[in-house]
């Protein structure tokens, strides 16, 4: 390959890396894409670390030896997490979100993969700290956000069904009660998901009662995993207690009055 | 903001066009980011655009004028294309993948975001001149892959679902027959998530018979709507003629041998 500049060189690895969240890459892979020495390789991404910290756009985490690389860490927290919550408040506060019976349309918010995408580096940041194996959710809101979180951990996605389909070969299925409606529904997840002594986070798009959470932390316990976290976007203020008690919502809504078109929603902000 | 060297500015830019693709960035915004001038900012962009384009990354687009900008346009086309395909190719003919009844067991796949992003690229630069306003899937499992697609196009999703939830509001809803087992199935999509004359690029995992993607296209029809394309990442050889002749799939699956455990699964390359 012919030589390139220092600078171009810098923006081509940061498009890799920022390209693959999380993911342990060789340094050999980029001395050989490059066609660089480890050392040259080595004062470059010092820069790029340097310059991510610099602007709170993330850092890089070296991993000395034979199995070893560098790997890309987003995250999103403090004033730049703050500012996301903020914006989504305000979207989902617009009056014509109100569906009659109270409920609130989401889905415009929910497929938008650029909220998601910022909204899955904030539960990543959050939820950290508890290393988890899967990312799991069921069908069919919450899945762009899970597909996000899964992305900012580089973790694979599990997704329960409501059914049990043909095409997913042996599955475990549980009947849970949702705790709004008080209805009996049934929950399914092929065999193959999720592996003995896995840790599992749980995400979902919307919690009431806390049923469906309980309901797939039922069905990672008859898998043999563990459930070690329970992220939502947007939890009701009540009822309270719900039927998990270990969850963190990024948002809460306090209110919605279908009288007079207010909806009220509480961002649960970062320190600052 | 103290002074940082231009390197460090470079990384940083180059992170956040990379982290928003296809998305419009005002100029203003990266002067106020950096604190520099328009000049140099042009500067910085061309050696971005320069180094993006040598290395086969992607480009960028400038869109002069007041409500201009400058945006990142992810490719994966050519070699670094058919490398993502092939390894798809080598993953989908692991024998232990073969469900009773000659059914592929892909969910791992698909709900791996790092194979699904790179997919909705491949996707993106196939239908890239049909200029689609939305992406459509229907639930569940091409979701991660549509939500990709949207992601490299920029613009929102849309998920179809199989029964009306109260959650959605009014919705349209339509029966058709899947195609291979010839039974009657209901999709529906609510009222708000597409405009009538909206263009709308279908997504799905697998064709078989087409069914599915028929039934999308008339609940595309039915809200006003025209399918520009569609794509899917394996459709089977046979049957032929399919219900919808105006697919692209990514991957063809010719045959599934339960007897011996063979499955034979052809890339469609791009021509390099």
């Amino acid at each position: 390959m012919e030589k390139v500049r220092r600078v171009e060189r810098m923006v081509a690895l940061t498009k890799l890396l920022v390209d693959s969240p999380q993911e342990l890459i060789p340094l050999n892979y980029f001395c050989d894409f490059f066609g660089i020495a480890k050392s040259t390789l080595s004062e470059d991404l010092a820069c790029v670390k340097d310059s991510l910290q610099h602007f709170s756009l993330g850092t890089l985490e070296t991993v000395a030896g034979a199995s070893g690389g560098v790997r890309f860490i987003p995250y999103r927290s403090g004033e730049r997490a703050n500012a996301v919550l903020k914006e989504v408040q305000r979207r989902l506060e617009e009056p014509d979100r109100i569906i009659p019976g109270g409920f609130l349309y989401m889905s415009d918010i929910l497929y938008d993969w650029h909220i998601a995408s910022r909204l899955g580096e904030i539960i990543m940041s959050r939820f950290a700290d508890t290393e988890p194996d899967y990312i799991m959710t069921v069908e069919t809101k919450g899945i762009p956000l899970a597909v996000m979180v899964a992305r900012a951990f580089n973790k694979p996605l599990v997704i329960a069904r409501r059914d049990s389909k043909v095409t997913e070969g042996s599955s475990i299925s549980i009947n849970y009660v949702t705790g709004s409606s008080r209805r009996i529904q049934t929950m399914s997840l092929t065999k193959r998901a999720v592996p003995p002594q896995s840790k599992v986070l749980l995400i979902d798009d919307f919690m009431k009662a806390g049923g469906t959470a309980n309901g797939m932390r039922e069905l990672v316990n008859e898998m043999g995993g563990v459930v070690v976290g329970i992220g939502v976007l947007v939890a009701t203020a009540s009822p309270k207690p719900k039927l998990v008690d270990d969850y963190k919502a990024l948002l809460v809504l306090n209110n919605v009055d279908e009288v007079i078109k207010q909806i009220d929603v509480e961002p649960v902000y970062d320190k600052v």
